[in-house]
């Protein structure tokens, strides 16, 4: 029997569809391999190719924009958002606009462009998210802005349009819708019992164990109760806190432990899918620190959303996320 | 300068991004075209191939489940949710869940492999609207479903896996999110404006001129003002109605015209591109008479939803909504 399933945040109800059921062999997978580094504006000695650098990390003395670097932020050179300009809020007969002020920026994770996120050391991983931390801090003084969206999407099938391993941020002027329903669901949660739903949920989930991926002191992999895609995992803090950028140093590195781990289970498991991995924390403008609960989502592209997810906004997952964790817990890495 | 955009209805937002502006030929899109129809279980002479039909219009004494059709509706042989049982509404620790209840069906639109919808003739067309009409009277007697969602998906970017064309409908116990999202809209503006936000939006666009694609005494076809997708397009009835299902008789013969010549223009400007089509009506159990307004959106794939738009909710759209209605607007058909 098919079962609906409610996520204890948003109030979003799944199909866990049994009759679909689909092991990971049963996808079709876009194996993301990459292809070739010729004219990849990305790797090292090319830094002309991008707009100057707002941040790197470099060896010592490396003059910027020029080669000798670990990492570097560059300003995405074809940005859906442009950083000069005001806000310019008005109305257009009935309707209203704004113009499209914000920041968009590149991650490049490594000079190598053979190397992905998963065949990073782990240190290399905790550089990359050490610098989301930098950038977002830098950012969220800029007053219009009100949202930050730290986000990588790996290979074609992801969106991804250059290959050389990169994540992306953009600062908005808006909050979100996902982001609005998140922070509201866990405030309503709060006003109810005067816990933090997250917390809730990894109390729950490590007790029952079955949807558990992997956990260490400080993080917790995860299958949620209510995946929207097959092999949706989050990666949770234990410890409570609604923001992202004031994690205690430690956590980063922990983070970037499991989210090693997690990424290799399902290179192995799925044979290099792409994926979209997501940071989820609080807007600036909010004191949501009571009850939001940052935390990273990561979704392997196996399925083609349709007409049916774009009418409805619910979505059919064809892999029970118990079935998911098991294979995730399970892979040899 | 990029745009931030809200849509009057469902206040969600999207960045119309000029920066990155894509004409039609711009897209990288997966052309359509039927390969063939060795082993498809849709066409003439394979009625065994599927479960039993529930609705089909046949010539003079053919036998159900025979050859003799113009047009078959049989429960999907795969549904994501499953007719028989009760919806068992229980917990799990703190989580929610439901059986699957629901009804999964499938509209074969003609007999004949080679045709599309836009392919279709006008009554072709009007004859599969009424289908939908006809499946969505029977079904909402059944107390257990609360939403019908009628959708097509054509070409496999789009999540079609069968090519030969068809509909398919899907009966939910619940009314899903973005449904919810959009009836809550309407219903606020009415609250605040005693007028139907569709109504206002039909009259503005007329008057306006720029978004719209193609009109008729009875229907419109138009770009919305904040598109989440490029050459998104709304079919909207000018007589005010909440139910798709209650409309009179000749309006969906006007819409199946409007949609047609919709639907030939994007074959011709985007090269025959996958496409969603979504029948927005309204839920079974709610009065929506006055504030609710049934049209259909018809959305050609011509991008892919990255990290952005799964972590936000929100839509990087490359191409404004005046310059698609232009596009659509002047091609010769």
């Amino acid at each position: 029997m098919p079962e609906l399933r409610k996520d204890p945040v948003t109030g979003r109800w799944v199909i866990i569809s049994t009759e679909r059921h689909k092991r990971p062999s049963d996808f079709r997978v876009e194996h993301v391999t990459p292809l070739g580094d010729a004219d990849c504006p990305f790797c090292a000695g090319r830094e002309h190719l991008t707009p100057p650098e707002v941040l790197a990390y470099r060896h010592n003395g490396s003059a910027p924009n020029a080669a000798g670097w670990d990492l570097r932020v560059v300003p995405n050179k074809f940005p859906a958002l442009k950083v000069e300009g005001s806000l310019e809020r008005q109305g257009e007969g009935m309707f209203d606009r704004m113009n499209g002020v914000g920041a968009h920026e590149v991650i490049i994770e490594t000079p190598d462009h053979a190397r992905t996120l998963a065949s990073m050391s782990e240190a290399e991983i905790d550089r990359v998210l050490w610098a989301f931390r930098e950038r977002i801090l830098d950012l969220k003084q800029d007053r219009r802005f009100r949202y930050i969206l730290v986000f990588k999407n790996h290979g074609a099938a992801a969106g991804a349009t250059l290959e050389h391993t990169h994540s992306q941020l953009i600062a908005l002027p808006i909050v979100p819708d996902f982001v609005r329903e998140e922070i509201e669901g866990a405030r309503q949660h709060f006003a109810a019992k005067e816990r933090c739903v997250y917390c809730d949920i990894l109390r729950h989930e490590v007790a029952a164990g079955s949807r558990i991926i992997l956990e260490s002191a400080d993080v917790v992999a995860l299958a949620p109760y209510a995946p929207r895609f097959p092999f949706e995992t989050w990666l949770l803090p234990r410890r409570h806190g609604a923001r992202y950028e004031d994690a205690p140093r430690h956590e980063y590195l922990a983070l970037a432990r499991l989210l090693k781990s997690v990424l290799m289970r399902m290179e192995r498991t799925l044979e290099r899918p792409a994926y979209n991995l997501i940071i989820h924390s609080s807007p600036f403008s909010e004191d949501t620190a009571d009850y939001y609960h940052w935390h990273m989502e990561l979704i392997p592209k196996l399925t083609r959303v349709a007409g049916f997810e774009w009418g409805t906004g619910f979505h059919i997952n064809p892999t029970s996320p118990e079935e998911a964790a098991r294979v995730l817990r399970n892979a040899r890495v």
